[in-house]
C-alpha cells in the first residue's frame, strides 16, 4: 500500500489504527523500495528503443522511470529521491549540467514557491481563520450550514493557496475540529458520526474541487499548464478559471448535499455554532494592520491574476512574485518564515526535476511516439469515447498514487498526448484531464496531501472513506464531464 | 557602519560591546536603509545613458545599484533583499521572466548550495570535531603548535567546505573556546590575552587564506569562476588550486608565526592540550560508520574535483551532486538535514539573483562601458601599475562591505574587465582579484561571515581586531603579489 504523505511531500505519519510493523518485514519493504524503482528504470533503459526518439530520449524515460517510482514508493522522501534523479541524469552524461538544472528557473516552479510563501501570510496572520469563523457566524445553524460555510471558506482561500493541503490542514482542519468538539461529536467513540465525520468528508471532496478550479489552488495545476504549454495549449489564470467556474460551482452546491444524504450527520441542527463562531471572533477581536495588509494584498493578487494577465501582459508568477515582495516589505512575512517553509523549499527541488524530466521526453521524442502509438490502439474509436475512456483510466489510476503531483507528473502529458492524437479538442482535452488531476484526490486517505491529514482527524473510517470518496467521484464524474462538458461547449474548447 | 552578518546571511546579532541605539535613532535608519537604495536606484536611472548599451542594460544597472545596496544596508535580509530585486526586474518588464529567473539554473549556483549540504555531513557526523582534535594531539605543545594545528584542520576541511561561516564557526570556533577555556583564557577579562585572543585572531586569518585557496572553499569563489567565465577566461577546480598553492601554503605557513611576534599570547606553552585532545578522542571512541562514509565520500569528492574533471569531463557541480546523493542514499544525511539548512536556500536565492544581473550587466554591454572607461582613464600608464592600483583599490574598498559575495558580486567583474582592458593578462587578473575576494574578509569585524563570529567569541578589542587584520592584510600583499606573482609566472599565466 502506498505510504501516508501530503501532496507536498512531508510524510504525515502513521493514521491512527497503523500496527507497527515487525522489523524484518520492514526491511525487505525497505530494501523493495530501491529494488524496485532501479530495476524498473533499467529495464526500460534495456528495452529495444523504438525508432523516432531522440539521443539521449530513451535514457530520460529509463531515469523518469526510476524517479516515479522512487516519488510513489519513496525508499527516500521526495525531495531526495528527485535529487538523485537528477545526479543520475548528469553524472551518465544523459543530460548536460545545465538542461538538467533548467527546471529550476522555470517560472512555473516559481509560482508555486511564490504562492507558498502567500498562503503562509493566511496562517501567519490569522486572516484564514477569522475568514472561516466568519462563515460559521453566518451559515452555522445546522449541519450542512456548516459545510457550505466551510465549502466558503475553502473557496475563498482556494486562489491563493496552491497547498491544498495547507488549506485543509492549517485552516479548515482545526476548525472542523472546534465545530465537533463543541457539539459533542468526538473521534473515535460513536460520537464521531454526530457531526465531525460528515463534516470531515464534506471537507475532502470540496477540496478536490477547488483544487480544480484555479491553477494557483492545487500544487500540480502549473504543472499541467506547463506540460500542456508543451503541446502548444497556453492555458492562463483566466482561461483555467472561467472552464472551471461552472461545473466547480456546481459541485460545490451538490457535494455537501450529496454526502448529506449518504453519509449523514446524526445531529442536524447545530443552533451553537454561530454563537460559538462570534464568540471567537470577539475575542479575535478587530482586524490586526496584518491582517488588512494580507488582505490587501490578496485582493491585489485576485486583479493581478485575473485582469494583470490581459491588460498589461503580467504572467502568474511576476504577479505572485509581487506579492510575496509586498508581503516582505510591509513585514507580513519576514525571510526567516520563507526560509522555514520547508515544504516550499521540498517542492521547488522535486518539482524542478519532474519538470525538467518531463520537458526533455517531450523535447526528445518520447511522448510522440506514446501518442502515436496510442493513436494506432484506438484507431477506429470515435474521440469521444476514447477520450472517456482515457478520462477514467487517469482518474482510477489514481487509486496506485499518493500525491496529485506524482500523478500527473508520471502519466498527464501521455494522456494528453494520447487523448489529442485520437482527435480530443486540445484545449478541452487539456482541461478536463487537469481538473481531474485534482478531483481524484479524495478517493483514498492517502490520494492526496488533504486526505493523510483529515483522514487522521479520527472521524471517519478507513472503509467509509473509500465509499464516499467514490461515491464523490462518481458525482465529480456526472458533473465534470455533464455541466462542465456543456459549459466548455459554450466556451467553444470543442 | 555596516551591520554585522555572515556571508550566508544570517545576521549573526549584534556583537559584544555594542551599545543600545535608541529607537529614534533606528527609525531615521531604518529609513535611511530604505531611502539610499530606492534612490541611488532611480538616480542611476536618470542619469544621461551613455551609448552602446542594449535595451534594458541601463534599467539593469539601476536595479542592481539598488539591490547591492539593500545588501549592504540591509533594509531586510539578503533573501528578501534579493528577491525584491529580482521581481522589480520582471514586474517593471526590463528583463522577461524566464530571463530573470535565469539565475536559479547556473550550475554554478547548485555547487554552492551541494557544497553547503556537503559540509553539514561534517558537522553532522563530528568528523570535523575529529579532525580537528587530531591535529591539536599532534602539535599542540605550544600555543603556535595549536595555531598550526587549527590551520591545518580548516585547510583540511576547505575544499569541500564553501561556507567559511561553517568551518569558522561550526568546527574551529568550539575548538578554540574549548582550547582556551581549559588553558584559563576566559573571554571579556584580563586572561583573555594568555592565548584565546591569539587562536582567534591567527583562525580569522587563516580562514581567509584557505578561503581563497579553492574553488570550493568559499561561496563567492564559483561566482568569481562565473564573472570570469563572462570574459571568456575558464578557471577550473584545478587551474584555480593549482594557481594559489604555492602563495597559499606560504601564507599559512607565515601568518601564524607573524602574528605569534605582532599579537602574541602571554601562555606559549600549552602541555596540557595533547592530552585533553587525547581524553576528548577517546571519548569519542572509534570512528562511526556514519564518520567513515563521510571520510569516504570527501575523498571521493576530491578525487572528482581534481582530477574528473579532466579524466572523465565531469563539471564540479555535477561532482558535488553525486557526493550529495551519495550521502542521501548511505543515510548520512536525510532530506529533513537539507531542507533545514536554510542558509543554502538563502544563497540559493540572493546568489541566483545576483549572479543573473552581474550576468545581464555583462549581456547588454554595462560591463563593456565601464572598462572602456577605466580604459580611458588609465591611458599611458603600463598595465602593471594600473592592475596592482586596481587590486589595492579593490582590496581596501572591503572597508566598506560586509560580505566577501556581496563585494565580488558588485565590483569583481567591472574591475576584471578594466584590468583586463588597461592590458592586464585576463587569467593572471581573474586569479588575482579572485584571491583578493577572500584575502579581505578578515580585514574588520563586519568583513565576512566567520569574522563576526569568531569576533563575537569576545576574546578579540575592536582596535586590536582592525589593526591585526590590516597588518595581516599587508603580509598577504607582499605574498600574494610577490611569491604568488613569480608563482603565477612559472605557471605561465602572465
Amino acid at each position: 500500500m502506498a505510504p501516508f504523505k501530503d501532496s507536498e511531500g512531508s510524510p504525515t505519519g502513521a493514521a491512527p489504527g497503523t500496527s507497527v510493523t515487525p522489523p524484518r518485514t520492514v526491511t525487505v519493504g525497505t530494501a523493495l523500495k530501491w529494488v524496485v524503482p532501479v530495476l524498473a528504470g533499467l529495464v526500460v533503459y534495456l528495452l529495444p528503443q523504438p525508432d523516432g526518439i531522440k539521443s539521449g530520449g530513451w535514457a530520460v524515460l529509463a531515469i523518469f522511470t526510476a524517479t516515479v517510482l522512487g516519488l510513489i514508493l519513496q525508499p527516500l522522501p521526495l525531495g531526495a529521491v528527485a535529487l538523485v534523479g537528477l545526479t543520475v541524469t548528469m553524472i551518465t552524461g544523459t543530460l548536460e549540467p545545465d538542461v538538467a538544472l533548467g527546471g529550476f528557473s522555470e517560472p512555473t516552479i516559481w509560482l508555486i514557491v511564490a504562492a507558498f510563501f502567500i498562503s503562509l501570510g493566511f496562517t501567519k496572520t490569522g486572516l484564514g481563520r477569522r475568514i472561516a469563523l466568519l462563515f460559521v457566524r453566518a451559515l452555522g445553524r445546522s449541519s450542512l450550514g456548516l459545510a457550505y460555510g466551510i465549502t466558503l471558506t475553502d473557496l475563498v482561500l482556494a486562489p491563493a493557496t496552491p497547498s491544498n493541503t495547507a488549506r485543509s490542514g492549517g485552516v479548515i482542519q482545526p476548525v472542523i475540529r472546534s465545530l465537533s468538539e463543541n457539539a459533542g461529536s468526538h473521534p473515535g467513540d460513536e460520537s464521531r458520526r454526530t457531526l465531525g465525520a460528515y463534516l470531515t468528508v464534506t471537507a475532502m471532496q470540496i477540496n478536490t474541487v477547488t483544487s480544480a478550479m484555479f491553477l494557483t489552488s492545487m500544487a500540480a495545476n502549473p504543472l499541467v499548464q506547463k506540460l500542456a504549454a508543451d503541446h502548444d495549449i497556453h492555458l492562463t489564470w483566466t482561461s483555467w478559471a472561467l472552464a472551471a467556474i461552472v461545473p466547480g460551482l456546481v459541485a460545490l452546491l451538490v457535494l455537501p448535499a450529496l454526502l448529506y444524504r449518504v453519509f449523514p450527520p446524526t445531529v442536524r441542527a447545530t443552533p451553537e455554532a454561530p454563537g460559538q463562531a462570534r464568540a471567537q471572533l470577539a475575542e479575535l477581536g478587530r482586524m490586526s494592520r496584518q491582517e488588512w495588509t494580507m488582505a490587501a494584498v490578496f485582493v491585489l493578487l485576485l486583479l493581478l491574476w485575473s485582469v494583470g494577465g490581459q491588460v498589461w501582459d503580467l504572467s502568474a508568477t511576476v504577479s505572485a512574485f509581487t506579492g510575496v515582495a509586498l508581503l516582505l516589505v510591509t513585514g507580513v512575512l519576514t525571510w526567516g518564515d520563507l526560509v522555514a517553509e520547508k515544504s516550499a523549499w521540498t517542492t521547488l527541488v522535486w518539482f524542478s526535476v519532474l519538470v525538467m524530466m518531463a520537458g526533455q521526453l517531450q523535447e526528445l521524442g518520447v511522448i510522440g511516439w506514446f501518442s502515436d502509438t496510442m493513436t494506432k490502439a484506438t484507431d477506429g474509436v470515435g474521440w469521444q469515447t476514447a477520450f472517456v475512456i482515457l478520462t477514467l483510466v487517469y482518474l482510477f489510476s489514481h487509486y496506485l498514487f499518493a500525491s496529485n503531483t506524482a500523478h500527473v507528473a508520471a502519466m498527464y502529458a501521455a494522456f494528453l498526448s494520447a487523448a489529442i492524437a485520437t482527435g480530443a479538442p486540445p484545449v478541452m482535452a487539456a482541461l478536463v484531464l487537469g481538473f481531474i488531476s485534482s478531483l481524484y484526490g479524495g478517493l483514498t486517505h492517502y490520494a492526496s496531501g488533504p486526505a493523510p491529514v483529515l483522514f487522521g482527524g479520527g472521524y471517519v473510517t478507513l472503509g467509509e472513506w473509500w465509499r464516499t470518496g467514490l461515491i464523490a467521484a462518481g458525482a465529480n464524474i456526472v458533473i465534470w464531464m455533464g455541466v462542465g462538458a456543456l459549459w466548455l461547449k459554450v466556451l467553444g474548447h470543442w
